[in-house]
Formats: structure tokens, C-alpha cells, sequence
């Protein structure tokens, strides 16, 4: 297999927490990161070798960027076709453009997953009042429309719970293309953060289960509460997806768990903040096992030696930091951001539950 | 506790691998770093926000260092007092300068911790053949001649079998002040880490038992083979000391397990090489804990979740990352170090023991 050397920079497209993560787990590693972030004083700039701040439309900064770095990963998957374009003729990228064109699209990856054999909630085209009134007849009502691009942690979304609700619904969408969503019954949502090396090897993280509030994550826990059969079956979803898209990186599968299986709800073409607790509950977190499948090394096996609940720090939140620095086995992430805005993620809290306790 | 403001700014003199684990500490608090390193392409430089390359007697590059920080601390000890005194006028230095005046002369170190009425092995002052001669007469032979200043890893070190050796060795010293210590009789050598806060609060981890080979630490154990009554009086020594300094920050405490009880070996006013499994044992590192006391920040309670390895990869151990790789439960930390010379620490690994296995 094909490494990239110690000493080489992998150039990370977005500067946020998660570019941030990344960072420290490829210096552990022996690489450098360079970040392209189109805004300034970025979280990933406190911990990266070289940052670039730049417009996604600046091809000349695009350019100087992938030619100073060995192969080109991302931490957010609504990065335009164009910049893509030009980096692309430069350096690899990883996970690839099919991964990236599919998650940008919720149409594109409910059809993909569908195709794949997979079950998904039941969904229909809805952009304008006609293709709405016909898919609400198809799925039924309730059920929720959401934008089929640049939507993430609630936004973009609106629910219909009677035909009265389309008119405002469809405005809220600010003409963008959409889908209608049925509203499925589960009892609760579980998550596979997965990855796939260079050389087609898949490793999976036992699943977490996740806990939203407003449309935002609030807490991730592992173990979820899953029968061995189910986690199984989330790991083989997982990994069908993967390679599917002949994908290299980590990936993160959000998965309801109803009373006909497991349905998948979204993918999401990177590290994903459900994963967070692979920091302090296994040895190779998914960071680390990120970097090594765009770098080309072995991918760690996905084993967790210890319990833990991670926990987002949401705009006021970051008034408990205090006590949290008080707690025991609470291990704090934060994030490095300036103001804490409500709906902000600010850091994050993974609580370790000692096996011996 | 008048603690640092997220977004503040740590310096830290000294950008090796321990600055870089520092640095990368200092980020999960929201905190930047700006490294002042004399070396070109350190390893800090990866993962801090800010670097100087300057050599220590460049007081301007001091001072605009200090100007640009809020509070500074060092990886390492032996900093110049010149340095230190353009430094100290400008912004605080955690640990204090007694500290670090202790650490960096043998003697020193000896008669503070004798004076604490803890017990070292018999030293005595030998920088010529009269003093060697008298000193050997009072402590025995077998002994080893040591620098009183400037030595690590087994550096600036010879061992005195008899009399005749006694030219040869302190040849060794190059005419540098030197101190004759009497070998000791033990059973395995231990070291606590343990944090002193701005508040005077105090903290320690679980004793490691470290074994040396060449004069350079191979790997810590934890938890250390200990009676309860030993453990507590290894922390308790650790505590005393470091009330005696009004210490802030993290210190390692070298200890050997002797027939006779404890024995004090030497301190180091830093993080220390075998607290480093405390990066995935602990929810809170021992990095995290030195930037918490040098912040004004609660300690974390020094709590381990897992039994940890540490073993670190010095030189020629480089060839055998490609196996550490595929290993379950190694977590890998690289120092971005270019050439694996002889000798040179490149990076450690941490096998995390799973209590569940």
C-alpha cells in the first residue's frame, strides 16, 4: 500500500472543530496539516503547521494550497464543484467526488441507499405546491420537508403537519429544491462511525446512541442499546455503503432503529460528531483513524476499551465548563471558538465510565 | 483563582515533543500557545499557534515573546537565567524560578530534598581528584559521578568501580562541577506525577514503575508494583515537595523502591516522560493537568480509567510502527522528529489494558 511518508501535509479543506481534531491527530501521526478556511482565526489555525484563509472561489489560493500538500481530505462535505475541480486536477482527495456529490444531495443519497438494497423513511421530490400535494399523498401526512442541499442540525427543514402547513413550509425552503420525508416510528437513533483504508479494509466503532434536541446533537452514548444482531447489522450497513463507493476515510451512518430494523437516516462523508467519544474510549479515535485511511496506513481496528457518554457544548453550556473541569473521569474538548452563540457547538464532553468502578 | 480567559494565550519555552504534547493540551482548553525554541522545525511547531526560532540569548525575541503571552511555562529546565530574568520582568513563569534553580544543579536538588527530611541516595561534591577521593572514602565504591548541571538520559554520567576509574571519570565531566553518588540497593524505581494548582490544591497520579535501559527511560507501568503504604507515601513525598516550592504546574518524581523505604532520585519541574500514559489512561493528561495549574484552572483528580504500557520508540524502534499500527489497543504519539538517530526519542506507544478483556 501506497503511505504517505512521515513528514508529509495533508491539506484539510475547512478550518472548524472537526479540521481542528483532525490536525492534532495527524501530528500524532508525524504529518502536517495545511487548513483552507475561508474564515478567519479558524479553531483548526491553533493547532495546524500552515493555514490558508481564502474564499472556496479563489482558484489561484486553491491551487498554491493542494500544491503545497501530499493528498486533500475535508471536514464538511458542501464544498463547491468548482474548487473541487481545480484541486482535483492537483492532489487525490479523499473520500472521493462520488461520496461528496451523493451526500450533497439528500435525493442523490436516498435513491443511492435505496439502490444499495437499504431502507430508508419514506421520501418524494417536493419543490414546488404540485409535487408537494402528490408526494404528501404518497407518504402522508405528517411529515417534513427538507431542503435537498446545505442543510445541517435542523436548518433547512420544516415539519407539515396538515395541508395548511405547505404553503409556509415551501416558502421556508427560500425556493431551493426539496424532499418530503414521512415520519417514521423508531425508538431510538444509533450511529456507525466507519472508515475504509486505501487498500479496501473496513473497520467499524461499536455504535452510539444518539440523543438530538432541536435538531442538534445534544449527547452520543456507548454502548447503545442495540441486540448483538442489530449492531451487526448496522456494521454491515455501514460497511456496504463504504464500499459501494469504493471510499477511503471515516464516514458517519445515522441509523433509526424501528420495529422493521434499521432504517438509514443520513450519511454523512467524514468525521462526524457522533463519533467524538472514540477520543478517550478506544486508543485510535476517528480522527486518527481518518488520517490513516487518506494517508494510506493501516486502519486501527476499531476496539474500545472503555464506556463512555460524550456530551456537546451548546452555547450557554459553556457556563458549566467550571464544574465539568471539577468532575472526575470527564475528559473537556473544547473547541477554541470566540462567542457562544445559542445553537453554537462551543466543545464537547466525553465522561468515561471506569470498567472498575 | 484569578484563572486565564479562554482564548488566552500559554507560552512555553522549549518546542520538542514535550512543548508539542503541551500545545496540543493547551488547545482542548481553548487556550493558543506560542513556542520559543532556538531550533529550526521543531516539534511543537506542528500543532501551536504561534513559534519563535530564536536562541535564548536574543533578549529582544524574549521580550516580544512575553509581550505577545499571558502567562509563560517550559518543557524543559535548563533555561538560562538571562533568559529567565528578561522574561520574569514581563509576564508570569509557571513553575517558579526556585524550582527550576533546584532542578538544574544535582546538589541543589540534594540537599533541598534531604533538608525536606525525605532520603536520597549518599552523594557527596566531587569536581576534583582531592574531592573525588574524599567523597569516595565517605559514600563506598561502586559509585557514579554525575555533572551537577545540564545532564539527561544518561548524558554526563560515569561509573566508578575502583580507584583507578576514578581519572577517566572525572575526565567525563570536561572540567564541569560534578557531584559522587553511592549506588543503592533497590528494587525497581517508580515515578509519581503529580500538579500543585495556583490555589495550592494539590493532585497526583497513580505511581508508574519505569524501567531504564542505557540511562533512557524504555517503559512506564501503571499501575506500579506497590503496597498501598508505599503508594501513599510515594504521593505524599511528591505533595511535600511541591508545597515546599509553592510549586504551580506539573512535576515528576523519580523514587526508589528500596528495602529501606523510598528513596528520592531526582525531580524534573515539568511533565515528565513517564506521565505519558496518562494520555490514554486518564480522562485529564498530564499535559492538560500542567496547563490547567499554570491557567489558574481547577486540577483534574488525577483519576485513571485503564492500566497502561508505555513504551517509548527510540531510534531504531521507528521500523517497528508499521506492526504498532495493526496492533488493538496501541495508541501511537510521533514527535514529527526527521532523522531516527540512535538514542533519539521518536515518539511512544500506549497499550491501553482493557479491564473488560
Amino acid at each position: 500500500m501506497n503511505s504517505l511518508p512521515a513528514g508529509a501535509t495533508i491539506g484539510i479543506l475547512g478550518g472548524g472543530q472537526l479540521g481542528r481534531m483532525l490536525s492534532v491527530a495527524a501530528s500524532r501521526l508525524s504529518y502536517k496539516t495545511h487548513i483552507f478556511e475561508p474564515a478567519e482565526n479558524c479553531p483548526a489555525a491553533d493547532v495546524a503547521h500552515c493555514v490558508t484563509t481564502a474564499p472556496y472561489s479563489d482558484l489561484d489560493a486553491l491551487r498554491a494550497f493542494a500544491a503545497s500538500v501530499d493528498v486533500i481530505t475535508y471536514e464538511f462535505e458542501n464544498i463547491p464543484t468548482e474548487a473541487l475541480d481545480a484541486l482535483e486536477a492537483l492532489r487525490p482527495i479523499r473520500p472521493n467526488r462520488r461520496a461528496l456529490a451523493i451526500s450533497q444531495d439528500r435525493m442523490a443519497e436516498k435513491d443511492f441507499l435505496t439502490g444499495l438494497g437499504l431502507t430508508c423513511a419514506p421520501y418524494a421530490r417536493a419543490s414546488d405546491m404540485a409535487s408537494l400535494t402528490t408526494a404528501a399523498a404518497q407518504i402522508g401526512l405528517p411529515a417534513i420537508l427538507k431542503t435537498t442541499r446545505l442543510g445541517y442540525d435542523g436548518k433547512g427543514q420544516a415539519r407539515i403537519k396538515t395541508e395548511a402547513d405547505m404553503p409556509a413550509a415551501l416558502a421556508a425552503m427560500n425556493g431551493a429544491e426539496a424532499v418530503l420525508e414521512g415520519f417514521i416510528s423508531f425508538d431510538r437513533e444509533v450511529s456507525v462511525i466507519a472508515a475504509r483504508g486505501l487498500d479496501g479494509s473496513v473497520a467499524a466503532y461499536d455504535p452510539g446512541e444518539n440523543v438530538h434536541q432541536d435538531g442538534i446533537l445534544r449527547t452520543t452514548t456507548v454502548p447503545a442499546r442495540l441486540s448483538p444482531s442489530l449492531r451487526s447489522d448496522a456494521v454491515l450497513i455501514a460497511a456496504r455503503i463504504l464500499n459501494a463507493l469504493d471510499y477511503v476515510g471515516v464516514m458517519g451512518v445515522e441509523l433509526f432503529v424501528s420495529p422493521q430494523g434499521l432504517l438509514v437516516n443520513e450519511i454523512a462523508p467524514r468525521v462526524h460528531n457522533s463519533g467524538h467519544w472514540t477520543q478517550n474510549g478506544c486508543a485510535v479515535d476517528q480522527f486518527e483513524q481518518h488520517i490513516r485511511a487518506v494517508a494510506g496506513l493501516p486502519l486501527g481496528d476499531g476496539s474500545r476499551h472503555s464506556d463512555v457518554v460524550m456530551e456537546n457544548l451548546i452555547g450557554d453550556d459553556m457556563a458549566r465548563v467550571p464544574d465539568i473541569l471539577r468532575e472526575g473521569h470527564a475528559a473537556l474538548h473544547l473547541y477554541g471558538k470566540g462567542a457562544a452563540r445559542a445553537g453554537r457547538k462551543m466543545g464537547h464532553v466525553n465522561r468515561v465510565i471506569p470498567a472498575k468502578a
